[in-house]
């Protein structure tokens, strides 16, 4: 297999990496093509492309890791352009399980075929190649392209037709949103307390409170620092499909609902680009820190 | 050291257990006397005492693990009336910290003394003897007990003076309850999608979304069993102190205060004897379970 990787962002960018290190990787294209061309002088044997048009022949497998559902469709449909039957897109974006049927219907038309991929485990599951992949798609395309998913799994798990991994990636959101305000909420008090982080962060790990997000942001987060990890305007644009998605499922969305209100009232003071963690911003006694 | 065990509730009871596997366990109390007779029956050389006045000589540790802060409050009192320097009360209750400091000044004024010492980690932690022990009071008091609580402690912290711990689990059980709204919420809208639990939870665990609740809790949820675990009364009640300590504190008390109105809802229902999971019952789709 051939690989070209499509958005080499803090999670796509170690993501490219690991397919590199396992010799599968030709291409990679990026938005901004000085951030391509500049992976492609550092990795031997791959090219930057500007245009889907210029896609090495033998690449068969795409990989994407972008933003919006607007830039899912444009590439599905560009590959489809291409009309080669037999290639695969690998989309690892967050974005509506609908988006992502539509992706498929634009590729299977033209003999190719489309796999929503979600991944959850934040930049350092990307580093690590320790992401949870969820999946929805043929079983049998899973099957091919398992090894260079492989390259950065730390479980790969098959959810059933197109719109299933989105539908997992949806309910994961809920709770990387919700543990957060959980988390925030409960660090703003302890640091009120004048608890030692020190010990206040393993204690609690070690209990009924223990969750991935503390261990990995609480010590950052009690140092005020927020510039590492996941963006909270793209939570932001994540929690959107989530709410949409809880309400025509006419499920509670309140939690959801509240994290919208939070994440946007931060966006609108200039933080959308802090970790999520910056939370505890809105959760201190105002005028403390 | 000679030990004697208040409280043998779902917690209690097989902490209880622990210390006299350790040899330590001399005698026992419960509010319903019954209790603790069946237990010392179960138990050689255990005596089940109806009141502290008869508590055995050579007791010189008490343990506690009741309720609410007038039942500790009441035991502080009933030991300090026996005169016994050098006795120590370790209560593993949640309490308010301001009551955890009033019960050191009792049973100090008598020679004795008190570490608050509130736990984590579920029926499971007391069961398997890994909890996490958030301990206020004297170090050398901790040091001299220390032999006791490792019968059932994953990890054992200082945090600080007498109040210290009980500061700590009330950060923790902002962080127990607002996991449980997250991961509630999310696995209602899972379940609406038809997302296969087999498969949905340990996806999630193995990114972000990761935590100790969904990964206990997560299964008997979706299966509608409430009847083992966290009864949600008793986190109600702790969140009354959590709310009052981050109202004192100025802190941001929303989570808090969400939970608080949900889990009072769920108590005005009839549930108040269920696990704090049946939270999902209030972010189901009205009629659909």
């Amino acid at each position: 297999m051939s690989v070209a990787f499509i958005g080499l962002g803090a999670m796509g960018g170690p993501m490219a990496g690991h397919v590199y290190q396992a010799g599968l990787l030709k291409a990679v294209a990026n938005r901004t093509l000085p951030k391509a061309q500049a992976f492609a002088n550092a990795h031997d044997g791959v090219v930057a492309v500007a245009s889907l048009a210029d896609l090495p022949a033998a690449v068969d497998v795409v990989i994407s890791c972008v933003t919006a559902d607007a830039d899912v469709l444009a590439l599905a449909r560009d590959l489809a352009a291409l009309k080669r039957p037999g290639l695969v897109l690998i989309d690892h974006s967050t974005i509506a399980s609908k988006s992502a049927q539509q992706a498929a219907n634009i590729l299977r038309a033209e003999g190719a075929d489309f796999l929503d991929a979600p991944v959850s485990g934040g930049v350092e599951g990307a580093r690590n190649g320790k992401l949870s992949i969820m999946v929805g798609g043929q079983p049998e395309t899973l099957a091919r392209v398992q090894p260079i998913l492989q390259c950065y799994a730390a479980r790969m798990t098959h959810m059933g037709d197109v719109g299933a991994g989105q539908n997992t990636k949806a309910v994961n959101q809920v709770l990387v949103a919700g543990i957060a305000q959980a988390v925030c909420e409960g660090m703003a008090l302890g640091e009120a307390l004048g608890l030692d982080p020190t010990r206040l962060l393993p204690t609690l790990g070690a209990g009924a409170a223990q969750n991935w997000f503390m261990e990995k942001r609480g010590p950052t987060m009690l140092q005020n620092q927020f510039s590492s990890g996941f963006k909270l305007a793209l939570l932001h644009k994540d929690l959107l499909i989530v709410q949409a998605l809880a309400e025509a499922a006419g499920t509670d969305h309140s939690i959801v609902d509240k994290c919208l209100a939070d994440y946007g009232q931060l966006m609108q003071s200039g933080h959308g680009d802090d970790e999520i963690s910056s939370l505890i911003r809105l959760k201190r006694k105002p005028g403390s820190r």
